[in-house]
């Protein structure tokens, strides 16, 4: 296979062209799992190489091509634009980025601030580095959190396991919700074009805790603004993928908020799901990044299973359900990308 | 409506026999967010609760009668059959148990007790006295957790995020899972033959933490031991609920595994679920606890909906879709079964 082919892989498939094998890459590819990130990490703060586009642009190309994945996304975190609309991002070791003084009233989401031109110049300029230096060998993804995730972020101020904070200003105060639903949705659709205009040649939307709503609260509170986000988001030939975990019950209405690709997490069957998200949109998924910890032949098997749940269809994208786990060996890493490349449908 | 008509609600509901109204209750229902419990705190560990059947019986009546349900769930922790085993509980200031050595190797597996008549006799006995104080007013629900979830307390020692280490041991030891599995299937399968032999009318199988694994590594590594012990559960008329989160993908190969009633969470829609699942099963469900903690328009609004799904079909039995939150004021409790009393389909 020429060059040139392997690199329009990922944006076939993501067309649902025919492609001679499944492209792939893995969310959080590049991060903590791998030592030359870690090595960085000694001498910077995540936030340092998150707003230096050398070192993002580095990373970003070090990890996809150690890996010989399909695609390079941008290296860069969730929570910038919280950061640059005005709010204090704190660093736990070892945990990345919180916020120490969550948002929890009108007031707070008034004064945030609707992001200039200049805040995340940083990921433009990463993402222009990036596309440089990998001269066309590799298409780069640029990405940005669902509206409804980054809001989560922003009102618990961290991870959550129900998310009580968040849906309580759902429930108790909807205009104020609308309102900063509204906001995210400005600032994230231009964080996004940003992106395109710098090189991103696909974009990512992580609705990554978008799974702890019922299927009612999506679609009211949720849908309408990723809807307008991804709307918004027209640019022929950069194809959107849009992501979430826990979502058995939301891929229907995830179709319907947007997304070329619908990502898929391991708990639905990659075919059955496909069969519900609906052929005329491409689906990305859906290994368990707990698999890529155990034995080698327990990730073939799952990496063939997947594959073969896929059909030969196109408009598969090979993926992790969710990131690349801290603990995982970069060598299973490797071997998961190359199973899928020496896969041929029998 | 006479007295004897609301108490047999419940398990006529399990037997999807027709009622004059839907009847609830709640996961959870007693717990830190009433302060009777808290009280009782101030002065016992929860071991201790647990394990004097005059305070468990106390606290399960109490709470039952409070809210005015329709059923009384016994008072106890799903851990007490690991401690029983030979596991050692610790106690985390406000969190329960958690375990601090965890399971991790064939040698512990090998040396787990497969616990006697004894050690858990205490469990027996709170429902013995429970059934004497409610003196048939209300029926009372035995339980323990599933197979799947008491391993993965045990392998991880507490609460996870990804559960990795429950799925390492899955997938690098698979005849050690095998062999922990087959243990537990024969505590628990003892443990609830003691409650149902004390009076339990009901029991409740908790898989709370099955929704971390795909519909395949669940169909194969534990369908098949949660249905071996639905399937030593046999009493005519005592119903068995079986209970997961997370389980949008899993409701077919639950009932699969069995139980008379299936527990539903709510990012489901329990009219989907419920069709899914098959009318042959009743259902129960499947309020967001997070609600509960929101205002009291939204939460009638949230009530009336669920019960509407169920389109007025025998066999539904309201209740959370996971246990009542610490945070949870109680008169909103009170307030929600209330007005599942007083719903009438129109």
């Amino acid at each position: 296979m020429s060059a040139e082919n392997t690199a329009g892989l990922f944006l076939k498939a993501c067309r649902r062209e025919p492609v001679p094998r499944t492209p792939v890459w893995f969310m959080r590819q590049a991060g903590r799992y791998m030592r030359e990130y870690r090595d960085l990490r000694e001498r910077h703060s995540l936030l340092e190489l998150c707003q230096t586009p050398e070192l993002a642009a580095r990373i970003t190309v070090e990890a996809a091509q150690k890996l010989g994945v399909d695609a390079a996304i941008i290296f860069a975190d969730l929570l910038l634009p919280a950061q640059a609309m005005g709010m204090k991002l704190e660093f736990v070791e070892k945990e990345g980025p919180v916020i120490a003084a969550p948002l929890r009233t009108a007031d707070a989401v008034r004064k945030l601030r609707e992001v200039g031109d200049g805040e995340l110049s940083y990921v433009a300029e990463s993402i222009r580095i990036t596309r440089r230096e990998l001269a066309g060998k590799l298409p780069v993804i640029g990405f940005s959190g669902a509206p409804f995730t980054l809001a989560s972020y922003m009102i618990e101020g961290g991870a959550s396991r129900d998310f009580a904070e968040t849906k309580g200003l759902i429930y108790r105060q909807p205009q104020v919700w609308q309102e900063l639903m509204e906001k995210l949705v400005k600032v994230l659709s231009h964080y996004l074009e940003t992106q395109v205009a710098a090189g991103a040649e696909a974009l990512q939307i992580f609705d990554s805790w978008v799974g702890c709503l019922s299927p009612g609260d999506y679609r009211r509170y949720v849908l309408p603004y990723s809807q307008r986000l991804i709307g918004n988001l027209k640019h022929p030939g950069v194809p959107v993928i849009h992501f979430g975990t826990g979502t058995a019950s939301l891929l229907e209405l995830m179709r319907q908020a947007g997304g070329d690709v619908i990502g898929l997490d391991w708990r639905v069957d990659l075919g059955d799901a496909w069969r519900r998200v609906g052929y005329d949109r491409a689906v990305q998924g859906n290994l368990d990044p707990v698999v890529l910890l155990g034995p080698m032949e327990n990730i073939r098997q799952e990496v063939e299973r997947i594959l073969q749940s896929a059909q030969g269809r196109p408009g598969h994208i090979f993926n992790l359900g969710h990131g690349v786990l801290p603990t995982t060996p970069v060598e299973t890493v490797q071997a998961a990308a190359e199973m899928v490349h020496n896969f041929r449908f029998g």
